[in-house]
Order: C-alpha cells, then structure tokens, then sequence
C-alpha cells in the first residue's frame, strides 16, 4: 500500500451526535494516521464547524474542512447501501454482530464491488441510540475487556480505521469479483420503511399507544437487515400500494 | 476468552521516559481496556507516583499503583527474554520489523513457551533513542499513513494490546446478537411466503396474469433471501392482518 489512499474509495466514518469538539478533532486525527479522510457528522453538540475540533485535529484539520454534516443520521447514510454501527452494549436487536477486522474485511469487499458503505459511532457517554442502530446493516463489536471497556470515541475510530489500513494492505492487488447486483440505498430504503410506517400508522398497526415506538423500531431493524435489491424495493412499494388500493376499492364497494 | 485475564502470562508494557502523567495514566487505560496490567515505567520525567496519571487512569488506576518504577531501560527488561520496541522511524539498525498483530502472536508463542516478553515504547515526542532500541529483539512498526504518522503514547499502547487480545481470542469472526427470539424454521418462512401469496392474490396484485408467475417466484425469492426470525415473521403476518383488517373495516363503514 505504497501509493495514497486518497483516490482508493473508502467508508465514511459518521460521528453521531459528538459532543466535545476535541473528540471530533481526535477522531479526525485517527483517521488520518491510517488513511482515512471521509468525515461525515450528525448533529454535532455545539454545532459545526466547530475551533476546538479544527485546533485538536491539527495536520488532519483537512478531513474536518471537506466533512459532511448532517441533521439526521438517516441523511448520513442516505447514499450508502450497507452501514456498520459500534456498539459496546446488547440492543436487543437482531443484528450480525462482526470484529472491527472482519468488518473492514467486509468493507474493503463492498466498496471494491462498487458499493457505497459507512460507520456509525455514538455520542462519547451514551453510544448511539437503538434508532441509529436500526438503520444499521450489521454492529461492530470491539473485544474490550468485559470488566473495563472504556474506549473513548477517537480510540473507537483507531482501531476502526487501523482494521480499514489493515484490510486494504492485504487486498490491494486482489480484485473482488461480485455479482452485479443493484443494491438499494440508504435513501430507497428510508423511503420504503416510511412508506411502510405512514401506511400501518393509517391502518391502526401500532396499537396500542405504548408499545408503537418499539414496534416501528422493529419493523425499521427488519428493514436495515434485509439487502434488499432496487427491484425488491419496487415490489414492496407495490405490495403495499396494491393494499391500500383494496381497501380503497372496498370503501367504494361495499358488501353490505 | 471468557475468563479473565488476569491469571494469563503476558507481555510488560514499558513506557521510557515518559512525559505527561496524562499520558502514563492513558496508557493504563489502554493496556486495561484489553486486559493487559503490567506496566513498567523507566524514569519518568516528573517522578513516580504522579498524581496527574493517576487521576487520567481512572478505572486503571491499580495497574499504576502496581507498576514497576525502574531507573534504566536494561533495569526494566531485566528479566525478559524477548523485547520488542515500537517505533515509527527507520533506526538503521538491523533487526527482524514486525506488525503489530504479528508481534502478538510471537508473543503469545513465547509466552506460552514460558518465556518472558516487553515491549518498549518511547517518550512522546522523540521516542525510543538508539540505546534503547539496541536492547530490543524485535521492532514493531505500525502501518500508519506515511504522510500522517502521529500516534501518540496511549493509542501505541492502545493498538498493541488490542492485537495482544486478538492473539489471543478464539477466532470467532461472527455471531448474530439474537433479541430473544430463534430464527424462523422453513415451515414458519413458507407459511409466511403462502399468507402474502394468498391476500396479495384476492387483492389483485399478481396482475397482468402473464406476469403472475415471475412476479410471484421475485416474492418467494426474497423471503428466502431475508433470515427472518420468528418475532419477524409474526410482525410480517401482524402487518398482512392488519391490512385486511383495514380493508373489511373499510367494507363495512363505507365512505360514500
């Protein structure tokens, strides 16, 4: 891996709600000491840009300049077709759970087939919420020790983006031959869960009252897990559409 | 690995000459965070105990309280049979240059051959000098960026006892975190795949008939494709429910 890993297509690392700017700073810096340099942030504690993060991030100041930011998570990962959360707890969601290795293995994969591919990392105290994990393909689990797992955020994107270089230096000269599959993105995918929600909501699914959040977060994770192709995508619009139109065919139509 | 580290032999991690406490009391983190407690400290620039490490350590505070505090390098690998010492620079010296995973698991062969392992590192800004770097068997040599190489003393510390971790964790690359729920089992998936088939068949939506079959085997195919759990399947048969529910109420309250 001699020659830059600028013009080699990479995953974006996304800092989910960051609070202090000397952590988004440090993350910068991390990523930059294994080559990565595609920031993206979601609503950032004390908005954006912000000096602290520019002053500690100092030689990778670059990568905060050209970041994206983001109001939403959801819009983060808008064009990407498989996002990766980190995660030190259990959620109590049924998810593929891989190494920060495996994952940058899987990431290297994805994005040589041409895929678009992200990582989440939480807020520094509380991590990130089950509704950025829902829209999470799979979790990346670091093996900290179980009676002291304290990494901080820019550690968390150390070691992420150490696996990344890691990975890249093994696979430079393989090419990876995928199927050609039009994956759907993050986008078509935010557009079909809504769809889904909006309709149910409309039909009386999320009943009763208290258990809907957790029902729509569900139903979102069943979504983010699936991999589903654009023409997937397509068919579920229809099958929904084709519901809706029957009951609306229904209404007109009575029995009785 | 799930017992703890604490009985396993490992590897010394011996910080020379350190600077900042913060930087000491990192380091603790770090080394904790993958299980490694011993530390060896050679001639701390602002003396030993410092209170500075010790309120940066934290939860790792025992690993400073039981370091060892020795005046020379060769003092503090007296004991050992194998060094390794971390470097970014190219030392003109000769000696075996190993990654940092590969380090670990020579380590761990070593140290599972009873043998007694150190690995250096050096002072914040300089690093290790010649003499040091002469005493040590081996160097490890992260993979940074080679145009932006600046590790700072705990995220060394940081990547080196994560690849001690991973040397010496079972190779489990992934698990799926279950949320109290088993996979669906094939009779459970085809009765699914049959109640869409049958309520997307009365309400027309296998339509143009010459379509019927293909459009009918897409659906098949992506349920198969999908590894749903039960709780998924029941909330997939909830939603077809409710949306018949919807319709026959909709029969029944005509809207005009």
């Amino acid at each position: 891996m001699s020659e830059s890993n600028r013009y080699r297509p990479q995953p974006a690392m996304v800092l989910v709600r960051p609070q202090m700017g000397e952590n988004i700073g440090g993350a910068a810096r991390a990523m930059w000491n294994f080559g990565l340099e595609r920031m993206r942030v979601v609503a950032p504690r004390d908005g954006w840009p912000n000096q602290k993060a520019v002053a500690m991030a100092s030689g990778a100041g670059r990568l905060l300049d050209e970041a994206g930011h983001f109001a939403t998570t959801a819009e983060a990962v808008g064009d990407c077709s498989f996002v990766f959360a980190t995660t030190a707890r259990q959620r109590g969601l049924t998810k593929p759970v891989v190494s920060p290795e495996r994952a940058m293995q899987m990431a290297a994969e994805k994005i040589a087939g041409g895929e678009k591919v992200a990582v989440l990392f939480g807020p520094e105290r509380a991590g990130l919420e089950n509704d950025d994990i829902a829209l999470a393909n799979a979790i990346i689990s670091v093996p900290v020790n179980p009676e002291f797992a304290s990494l901080n955020l820019a550690q968390c994107v150390l070691l992420t983006a150490y696996e990344w270089r890691r990975a890249g230096a093994e696979i430079t000269h393989e090419t990876v031959e995928m199927a050609k599959t039009d994956w759907a993105s993050g986008i078509e995918m935010e557009k079909l869960a809504a769809h889904y929600e909006e309709r149910l909501e409309e039909a009386g699914f999320f009943f009763p009252p208290t258990k809907a959040e957790g029902m729509k977060i569900n139903l979102r994770n069943l979504w983010s897990r699936m991999r589903l192709t654009r023409a997937d995508v397509q068919m579920l619009h229809g099958v929904m559409r084709q519901m809706v139109r029957w009951k609306e065919t229904a209404e007109r139509s009575p029995r009785d």
